[in-house]
């Protein structure tokens, strides 16, 4: 990936970290070379500066070969002696500077977190540091692309989202989790699970059937899906959260397991599906550690309305704003090259209306879980 | 509770339920003489019709004694011969029908999928029987009242959330879930958590710490709150499902754990708390089995801006919904009707800001869990 390299560490400078894991020494690195680099510049007579990559879109390149989307090497400054950039100088030293707190403390925080141990109102100003969560966010981003760490390497977390259950023994901070005997409620993906964080302990599941939502997860998990067709289950509740994302891909790697998805038949489902493959724009500069290249995606199917004869009701009439975003889609270069994605998004448009997982209810309680996927899998009938 | 009394269970009519747990034979029972009524009134000459319970503000009362919003007796008549009704008729019949068979097939379905269960053009016409679930969740919610059957009871569940861990084991559909060793993920809370689903195990915890937010509950997670202070620790993701209300009011109940909050201090946080506590109009009719009266508020307090030297960083300015949302709580007669909490609604709207449990950050990362809560739980300094 075309990350921007990190600062060397420096020799000299912080507190003994070494207790703390490797990963964090790491970053503790990055972090006081970056610092050291603003010092070093400045001693020398020359403008305080930090240079922060750009998450534009005309910065994000869609690497065919490697089938993801990555960030390009394009960069922006940002001087400490200007008005524009000023204000956002001092936020990226703060946050730099509760990072490292954090790291040293062994612990983590929240995004919120972050924002509210960096505001306060400057001495001698009426001026805050930051007023909004707003302008605290993409600074954190600043500091991922810059330093060359992911956001939970940070010791940041967002909302954790999402749940498994399935073949697999996860220890998690010590605790062994069996998957097996998680019960109606299931394991809560947590939001970092780093490898020294999650590692992954005996695992007999083939693959992992990643649906959309839990209402759907709870369909398959009281149907003991994974059970009988050995697999892990997961969901992450929409638009899976970072941490999901980062398990998936883990699962995927680390123990080869194929991810196939279960999502709606619609743009938004398609959507979640490109971003579980391919990545995303805003975290183009992290497609290495979060996309999927090789992902499926299983169902629902447009055809699915006549082949398996689903009935009206589970149709849902595409609004213009759906067409809109289908189209959107369909240019996105993975679809557009790829022919079976092409008439997947053509017959959605041509049929006019959309399909929801819950939708196959129409069908029988359990149609979904004892039939479709199952046969679907059997076939191998999926995109890619 | 001011219920209406179930209509009595039919002997004839129904498939053999011998093996189904007594709560499922039981509210089979209820739908079959649900349906009995209706057939009896038509044999008879009369027009059939079923009678909804009102749940609206004028059909709910406070009853001070029991401390809980309870359900009137007033009551709609739903007669099939009027135009107003007859579609309101059809589909509560529709939906009777398909919580028969969930019960049945000893299976569950959220409310999406039970709206597309009954979705359907009527033979011969262009109407559809629901258009949206707009029109499908409230049928769902008179079938409740009307039956005297909790939705979990007509094995409809909502999307799950919320979060667990803590000392103390449950045995959820047979897999013993050990609380104490869920890493950091936590088990997932279930929309059904009826005793024939979730059974408590062992438990030594001595209170349950109730928080509003995924990244609140991490940090007590990571702290290892539950285990230095040997409670049970959750969270609701905001306002609390029914799933997780209906769990900490069993905890409090039958394991006589009280509920502890620890919520932001500002009118949202207020009326989670109201919700908790009391229970909500909307769901009136189920407070008996949803409210936990003496749940107890320790904070964010109004006072502690100054009582905990918290800085000018924690505030934020209330806007004027907040304002107005404040005063129709203080309004509340639990409220109105208690001097502390009418000297803590005072105080926030003379304050002028609101405070959120993330800003507790401020006075260093662990300060909620170390300083701010252990003091308050000791000198049991709580709102009730």
């Amino acid at each position: 990936m075309a990350r921007k390299p990190a600062p060397k560490p420096a020799a000299t400078g912080t507190k003994p970290v070494g207790k703390l894991p490797d990963r964090d020494v790491k970053t503790i690195g990055k972090l006081v070379g970056l610092s050291d680099m603003v010092a070093k510049r400045s001693m020398s007579g020359k403008d305080p500066l930090i240079q922060i990559p750009l998450r534009t879109k005309s910065n994000t390149n869609w690497n065919k070969k490697k089938g993801i989307l990555e960030m390009g090497d394009a960069t922006a400054d940002r001087p400490l002696f200007d008005l524009k950039t000023a204000k956002q100088f001092m936020q990226t030293m703060l946050h730099a500077s509760t990072i490292k707190d954090l790291i040293e403390e062994g612990k983590t925080s929240s995004l919120r977190g972050v924002f509210y141990k960096a505001k306060h109102t400057v001495a001698g100003t009426k001026e805050n540091t930051f007023d909004t969560q707003d302008e605290s966010d993409p600074i954190l981003e600043d500091l991922e692309v810059s330093l060359g760490a992911l956001r939970e390497e940070l010791h940041i977390f967002a909302e954790n989202r999402g749940t498994l259950v399935g073949n697999i023994t996860l220890v998690d901070k010590g605790d062994e989790i069996n998957a097996r005997r998680m019960g109606s409620g299931g394991w809560g993906i947590p939001s970092i699970v780093e490898p020294d964080v999650i590692r992954f302990g005996k695992c007999e599941a083939k693959f992992v059937l990643h649906v959309e939502k839990g209402t759907v997860w709870n369909r398959f998990n009281e149907d003991r899906f994974w059970e009988k067709h050995n697999c892990i289950l997961t969901h992450g509740a929409g638009q899976p959260p970072r941490g999901c994302r980062r398990l998936l891909q883990r699962l995927n790697q680390e123990l080869k397991l194929p991810i196939i998805c279960v999502l709606d038949c619609d743009p938004w489902g398609h959507y979640i599906y490109s971003v579980i493959k391919q990545g995303s724009i805003s975290l183009a500069f992290e497609s290495s550690r979060l996309a999927i290249p090789e992902a499926k995606f299983l169902g629902i199917r447009a055809k699915d309305y006549d082949e398996c004869d689903l009935g009206d009701a589970v149709k849902i009439d595409l609004t213009e704003n759906d067409i809109k975003r289908a189209n959107e889609i369909a240019a996105y270069p993975w679809f557009a090259e790829n022919r079976h994605w092409r008439k997947e998004i053509e017959l959605l448009l041509k049929n006019g209306f959309k399909m929801e997982v819950e939708a196959m209810i129409n069908k029988g309680i359990s149609y979904v879980t004892e039939e479709y996927v199952p046969e679907r899998l059997k076939a191998k009938d999926w995109l890619e």
